[in-house]
């Protein structure tokens, strides 16, 4: 059942022993998310804890607190930032018919949870977790700006994806105002390269191969460069804005081949394409402009497959 | 003499006939700033224009409305985003004793004009221009938030820079709530790359160097780095960023070779190094975190100059 952010805060005072899942290979706004709201419900007196199946990336807590350890039998379990029960990943699984709430801003979120608070105008679901907070009745302290403030910069590419609003650029000027220290942020999140990574990024724009008259652009990152640079997987989500950055691209691909050998792709759109449609034609999805999906094949033949359904699409 | 805002705008209402100067080498503040003042004027019925001595970058072309050719003997003239004369190119010894306004955000600011409107604090020139256009009663139209939304996003990195401000993000709201296409300005001035540039960005990764373990960063541009590429001068403005992106670099150096043989260094720097300082201990100047001076001699003999304070700094 959809809510609206009074009906979220008002059933959030209600409960107790929350915990707050993350989606799995978490990012900026999944972990924004999760920490600011168990922080505010730590601040009402509640006991509430984060879960996430995947390691948070070491560079998050050169900004985030770490949380409180709080040890409790969850009564109440929220989701955020989870567009469906499979991205929770391992913990899928344990959860997936148990999850009372949902706070969510992907369009494509497929109502698993009891009670789903979703704004698909949001650029980040850390835009709506500043509402929920307010409503909450918690004043927005230093380490929760900070929180809200890196899922908001991550989920826009640093405020550059059209996907931000009028209202994402006020609620950036209320966490600076609350504390957000937005220049660490964004020089953790974005400016920083391990040598790793440099090398990595070299690697990958070697690779890269234009398609459909020059509109797609395909970079791929095999495991053998993994072992080159000694880069990791995580370091690598900086790639795929890099495939729409070349003039006349409309479609980009990032194809990284995981150990298994099978494959997965993130694809980035400008307005004239939708990511999300690309990515459902293979059971992936996502955003409009910035989706996914995955493959149980080789890089070459998914390339191939990816091609195939670029070439029909911007017909 | 400093004056403010109001002062500012109740002054270019008694005036008539203005011209506005933009800095050579023009950047979106600059242009921006100048755009946007012109057109407010215009709408107050006024006669103004803008000029800068270098040719203005075609992808401004794609977001700024081209302003009205205007002819008339100037009466008074405006400079902004200019912080001392010399910035403004050819047209400097016509123009620097005649500067009756200048709207600036550098503290390094010269006073060359008789009145100065300067915000140190303001992350753009572009930021202080919204005020003196509101100040002056015109309304924001979509024209006018384009050029400042350009000139904002342009001087802080898509708001990636700590120079920004809970004001600049309000600022942005603002412009955006009144038209500025923000997606498509930040795509034009950040995310495409001509595959000249690309090309150009290519080798400038391969030639950096480090120095004072690893905590400077130096990337050269040579004149046959240009012939290769195909590359402008004008597409080399996105290189200086990448110098401080590498873990531990505190002071990236982007060294380019002109023409004549002689070169120009842009500086980058974290909070660690006044980028202003070592740029003004070669005649040069600018912000705390980007600055530039010029050097009459070639990119090795500048690099070992360089190297050199960079040493006694970092010490």
């Amino acid at each position: 059942m959809k809510i609206n952010v009074k009906q979220c805060a008002d059933m959030l005072k209600e409960q107790d022993n929350i915990l707050v899942l993350c989606h799995a290979h978490p990012d900026g706004d999944t972990l924004g998310s999760g920490f600011a709201l168990c922080s505010a419900l730590l601040r009402l007196g509640k006991k509430a804890r984060i879960l996430c199946a995947d390691e948070i990336p070491s560079k998050h807590f050169e900004i985030f607190e770490k949380p409180e350890t709080v040890d409790f039998e969850e009564e109440f379990v929220v989701s955020v930032d989870v567009a469906t029960p499979n991205l929770l990943g391992d913990i899928c699984e344990k959860y997936e018919k148990r999850i009372d709430l949902c706070i969510d801003h992907h369009n494509s979120n497929s109502q698993y949870a009891k009670y789903l608070l979703l704004d698909g105008n949001a650029a980040a679901a850390c835009e709506t977790v500043l509402e929920v907070i307010k409503a909450l009745g918690v004043s927005i302290d230093k380490a929760i700006a900070d929180y809200l403030f890196t899922g908001i910069t991550t989920d826009t590419g640093c405020f550059k994806y059209a996907s931000t609003t009028e209202k994402t650029f006020r609620a950036a000027a209320e966490l600076v105002e609350c504390g957000a220290d937005n220049g660490k942020i964004n020089r953790v999140m974005f400016e920083t390269k391990t040598k790793a990574y440099a090398a990595m990024e070299r690697l990958a724009i070697d690779s890269m191969q234009f398609f459909c008259q020059d509109r797609v652009c395909v970079i791929s990152v095999t495991q053998e460069m993994y072992e080159k640079t000694g880069a990791t997987e995580q370091d690598t989500e900086a790639i795929p804005p890099l495939t729409r950055q070349v003039e006349g691209v409309e479609i980009g691909l990032t194809i990284k081949e995981k150990s298994n050998g099978e494959c997965k792709c993130s694809i980035r759109t400008y307005e004239s394409v939708d990511a999300a449609k690309l990515a459902a034609l293979f059971g992936g999805g996502g955003h409009k402009q910035a989706a996914a999906c995955r493959f149980e094949c080789s890089v070459e033949e998914a390339k191939k497959q990816l091609i195939a359904r670029c070439e029909e699409l911007l017909k």
